[in-house]
This record gives structure tokens, C-alpha cells and sequence, in this order.
């Protein structure tokens, strides 16, 4: 984990976390504004604009497929020299007055965050909120140094998960992967030898006081912890305390979510579920950062003569 | 004014007043969404984006002139077979459960409305807003027939203003217009003879608890009552009983205003004022409005049985 150590010294003023519409608005005003950016995404922006078949309502561009105008986002954020960083972030976390964002293998640093990361359409499988900070996580970075020497099971549902389970196997006793993705996508990740591989439907996670086990459709699985990693992470796991309600995140008319310096924008703050709506908020979340990062550092300029007395 | 007897039959389920960007996708999606909608613009459609230079940062379309934005939106509507009703809308009235929106010379009716009217930079002369309704009006159509035999004072703004000039001169007694238009502008309309013109700037209304004249920089005039007819409507002499904040137009997040059926969207609802904000803005107020048109439907429906109980 080289890189990790290299990364965390570079603090930006403002991260957007994913590539869709929403995301690539923010990443571009935010450029214009003159923000140090950092755009996050998985390895293909936006699958949802790349689906979508004809796409008649977007101003100025009439007539067009998903794939194309998703062609044309890409190639206007090329024009402003931003580029996507291939970083599933898994946890975003306050520190002093920074966000420090985690990906599988790395740490990042940001004055402020807009959260862009689509419609949020995972199904937790039972009892899985129940048991979370009490054996079952969604970090293996963070939480896997917990469980040296101990047996864990990873519920895979997609290539990464597979990678957190050679990187749990060189921490655990023993681990149990339970790959949910398709075989020619799992075929594509070369598993440690230690790791036990288990086929079934997970059901539900299973414990008393801490969760000891999954409960696949035709046997129980027992072990100290349970990491469930799949393609989307539900927000209020994403950022600890994040106020979500049954829409998706709650924000204000200029992107503001509860958490200071944390804005949002697109398909995860609710419905209509649409792209100009997804670019619109986009950039006012851009420019409500902004504003945000102004106001901060004109109060870093004002603390700083009475610190020096 | 033979159009107004033949328009006002026809029930449009959505009027869109304003045809800039946050107008023109309102209209789009109110289209798609398969509603009959009336979309209404003075004769050119959104000077703001005309004059701007260089647009950067409307996702898909790198480079452009808003010039160009503004042809590439019109040439979108027209995709769908949408045109611009030129009629500047002068008062919008809730009418039952319809809205009765009001022109120069000509009555509309709509099941409701979307406001994207852009920002308002009017400001009113001295004591004008003191006496609304008690001797200064915006609309001739509507207050005219009130000062028969009486003399009026005209401050005219825009050609529209001399237009009501004209207008009023063939009710009142006496038409004092006060031209504040460019005079090449003015040129182009004639003045019907009974108008007498006093060139000078207004300064404010004068009178005690009706308006009773208008004060120049070097002269008094007096008259009956004040007819005052500028580019913009502000919002709430426009739609009487809309609620506007130090902002704008005041919405929620999905543009719905404090009067059911009233949504709003684009620059006239508040800062930032900026492009995707505006077709996001109207995007979403449509499909709200859409949401509240099949609502109506639906209780309509149920109605029904009841009325024939
Ligand atoms: C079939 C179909 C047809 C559609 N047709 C239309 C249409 O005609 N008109 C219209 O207006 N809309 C349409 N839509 C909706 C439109 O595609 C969405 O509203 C829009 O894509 C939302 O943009 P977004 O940026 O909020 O989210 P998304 O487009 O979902 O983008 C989110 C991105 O963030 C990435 N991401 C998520 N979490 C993370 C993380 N933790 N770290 C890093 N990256 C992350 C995801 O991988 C994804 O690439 C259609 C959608 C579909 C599926
Ligand atoms: C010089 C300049 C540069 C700019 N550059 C950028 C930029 O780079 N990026 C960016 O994002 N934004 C930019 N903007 C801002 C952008 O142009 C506006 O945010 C956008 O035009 C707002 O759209 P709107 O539809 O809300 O209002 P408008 O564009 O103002 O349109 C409102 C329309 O409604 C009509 N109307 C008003 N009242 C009535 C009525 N009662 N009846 C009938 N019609 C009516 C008006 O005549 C007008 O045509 C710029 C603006 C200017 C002036």
C-alpha cells in the first residue's frame, strides 16, 4: 500500500464522490470556481446514462442516445483537463476540519465533499443493520486489522470484494468468501490460496449480542466477523451521522446536507430521478462548496492573528 | 381584441410563462409527459443568455456562446413541435381549480402554472408599492374600464407601454405618457392624438391614500390614477399572493410555491443564477406539475360519483 502513504499528504479543497451527470456538473463548476478537485468513480461512469436508451429531454441536445451524451460528458470534463479517479471510496470521515476518504487501498484528504452517487438501490440482506460496528463491516482497510489471527467471512458482490478477501487472508486465520457476482467477472480476480471459497444465496447474518455467522440458503457459516462489500454503499454508511431519509440523502435548495462541508447531489438526493435535475444540482452544490470553502478559509485568515498573540 | 373571446375556451393543462432555459425545459418535459401546454415569451426569447459570451459549464456542450445555446434550445423545442406563444403575461388569477392568465389583449386559461420568468431586476419608483391597488396598476386590460372620463398618467417602459397608452386613451379622459424607453424604440409605435407626452424621469408616485400623480425630476403631474408598464412583472404583482422572499420566488425542493398549482423554476426562484440550475429547476417543477395535474384528474374522477349522489 504504498500509494496510501503518498496520498494522504495531498489535502484538495473539494471531493466529489461519483462520476455520473451529477458528479461531472460538480467536478466541472467546481474547476471553474478554481477548486483543487478530486473526482472519484468506479471503473465506468455512470451505467445507468450508458442504459439508457434515447434520451429526449435534455435541453439543447435533442434526439440523443445515453451512451452518446455519457461520450460527450466524459470528453467536456477532457476540456477542463479533470480526469476520473478509478477509486471506489468506502468511507468518508471528519477530521479537524477535513475529510479524510477511504478507498480499498488508499486515504484521501478534502476541505469539503459532495456526495454524487446515484440512486441507492441495495436491499440489505436481514439483520444486517442490526449487527453493524458489532461484527459486520463494509471496510476491510479499516476494520480488518480487528481480526488478526481470527476467521471472517466476506460476502462478495463484486470484484472488489474478492480483492478485500486477499487482503483479509493476510490479516485472518481463515477466510470464508461467499462470491454474489457473476462467474466470468469473479474469474477475472486470482484468489490467496488460503481463502475458503463457499457458493450459496446469503440470507441473513446471524449472532447474539455480535454477529458469529451467515445464513446461506441451504447452510450456516460461522466465524468473528462478516465484511460485506458490493457496488454501492448505503450513504449513512458512507459518511458516518449523514442524515438520509426515506427519499435518500436530505439536502437544502443548495445542496447543503446536516454534515458542514458535506453536499449532495443527483439521483441520491431523491426523485425525479433525472439527468438535467442530476447536472442542475450539481452545480449548485459546486457553487455552494464553494462558497463553503470561501467562507473557511476567510475564517482561517481571521483566527490566524490571535492564534499568533 | 377578437382573440380574447376565441382563447379563453380553450383549457391548456400546463402554461409555462418565460422562455429562457428554465421555461423552455419545463416545457419540453411537460411535453414528454404528454400534458397540453401553452409556453409563453416576450418576442425574444431570454436576452440573458443571448448576451452571454462564453458558457462553459453546461455539461455536454464544451465552448459554446450563448448565443449558440440559446439557438441549439430553441432548435430542441422545436424538435418536439413546441412554439412560443409571444404574449407577455401580465397577471396570473386562480379562476375554480383553473388559473386565468392575462395579456396585453388576450385570456388564457391553464389547470397550472410554471413561473420562469428569470431574475427580477426591477425596482420600483418611490411609493409605487405603497399604492397598489389604490391608484397605480400594472395591467390596462384589467384596471382600464375603471378611470372612463378620468385622466391617467402613463410611465411606459417598453413599447407594450405605449401600446396601453393607446389603449387607455380610448377609455379615459386624458392620457399623460411618460415615455422611458429608448427613443428609437418608441419611434416604432404610433400615439393615438389624444396622448400627451411630458419627457422626463420618474421619480415616484405622490398623493395621500390614493395615488394622485406622479412626481418628475423637474414637474408634477396629476391625474386619477397610474399605470405603470415595464419588462418585468414583479413575481408577486404578477401571480397576487405568491409568496417572494429576499431571494425570489420562494420554492421547495421540487418547485412547488406557497399556491397549489403555482410551481416556479430558473432564476426567478434565487441564486445561483446559472444555466443547468435553470433546466434543472424547470425539469423538476414539471414533472411536479405533471404529479399535481394527475392528482387533479384522479380527484376529479372521484368527484364525480359524489356530484351525481
Ligand atoms: C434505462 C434508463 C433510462 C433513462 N432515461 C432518462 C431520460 O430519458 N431522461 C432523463 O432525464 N433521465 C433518464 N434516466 C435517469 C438518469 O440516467 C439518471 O437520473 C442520472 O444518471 C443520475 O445521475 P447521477 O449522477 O445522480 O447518478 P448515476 O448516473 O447513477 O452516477 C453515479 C456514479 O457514481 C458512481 N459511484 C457511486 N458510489 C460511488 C463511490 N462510493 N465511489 C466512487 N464512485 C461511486 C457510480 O458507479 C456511478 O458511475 C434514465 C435511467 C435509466 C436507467
Ligand atoms: C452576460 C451573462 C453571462 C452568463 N454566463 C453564464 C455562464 O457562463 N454559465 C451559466 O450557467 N449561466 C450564465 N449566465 C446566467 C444564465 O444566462 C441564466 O441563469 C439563465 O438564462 C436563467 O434562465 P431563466 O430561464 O431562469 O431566465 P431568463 O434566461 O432570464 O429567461 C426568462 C425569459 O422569460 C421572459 N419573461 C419574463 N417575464 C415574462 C412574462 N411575464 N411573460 C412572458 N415572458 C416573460 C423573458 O423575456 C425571458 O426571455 C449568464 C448570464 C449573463 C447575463
Amino acid at each position: 500500500m504504498a500509494d496510501s502513504s503518498e496520498s494522504i499528504h495531498e489535502l484538495y479543497d473539494l471531493a466529489v464522490v461519483g462520476c455520473g451527470p451529477a458528479g461531472l456538473a460538480a467536478a466541472l463548476n467546481g474547476t471553474i470556481r478554481k477548486k483543487k478537485i478530486i473526482l472519484f468513480g468506479t471503473d465506468f461512469c455512470s451505467p445507468k446514462l450508458h442504459h439508457a436508451p434515447k434520451i429526449e429531454n435534455y435541453l439543447g441536445l435533442p434526439n440523443i442516445t445515453g451512451e452518446e451524451l455519457r461520450k460527450k460528458f466524459l470528453a467536456h470534463l477532457q476540456e477542463v483537463k479533470l480526469k476520473v479517479n478509478q477509486n471506489k471510496i468506502s468511507g468518508i470521515y471528519p477530521e479537524g476540519e477535513n475529510f479524510t476518504l477511504q478507498s480499498r487501498d488508499k486515504f484521501f484528504k478534502a476541505r469539503a465533499v459532495i456526495l454524487a452517487t446515484g440512486v441507492n438501490t441495495v436491499k440489505p440482506i436481514q439483520r444486517e443493520l442490526d449487527y453493524l460496528g458489532r461484527g459486520v463491516s463494509y471496510c476491510a482497510t479499516c476494520d480488518g486489522p480487528l481480526y488478526k489471527d481470527r476467521k471472517v467471512i466476506v460476502l462478495a458482490y463484486n470484484r472488489d470484494g474478492l480483492e478485500e478477501a486477499n487482503f483479509l487472508s493476510e490479516i485472518a486465520s481463515e477466510v470464508l468468501l461467499v462470491p454474489l457476482l457473476k462467474e466470468e467477472e469473479a474469474a477475472r480476480v486470482r484468489l490467496n490460496e488460503k481463502i475458503k471459497v463457499v457458493k450459496g444465496k446469503a440470507m441473513g447474518i446471524t449472532g447474539e449480542m455480535w454477529a458469529t455467522g451467515v445464513a446461506l440458503e441451504d447452510q450456516q457459516l460461522t466465524a468473528d466477523g462478516v465484511f460485506i462489500v458490493r457496488e454501492s454503499v448505503l450513504p449513512d454508511q458512507l459518511v458516518p451521522g449523514l442524515k438520509v431519509g426515506s427519499q435518500g440523502i436530505e439536502v437544502d435548495r443548495w445542496g447543503a446536507t446536516n454534515i458542514p462541508g458535506v453536499f449532495a447531489a443527483g439521483d441520491c438526493t431523491g426523485a425525479p430521478y433525472q439527468l438535467s435535475k442530476a447536472t442542475g444540482e450539481g452545480q449548485v452544490a459546486a457553487l455552494s462548496a464553494a462558497k463553503y470553502l470561501d467562507e473557511l478559509k476567510s475564517k482561517v485568515k481571521e483566527d490566524r492573528p490571535l492564534a499568533t498573540v
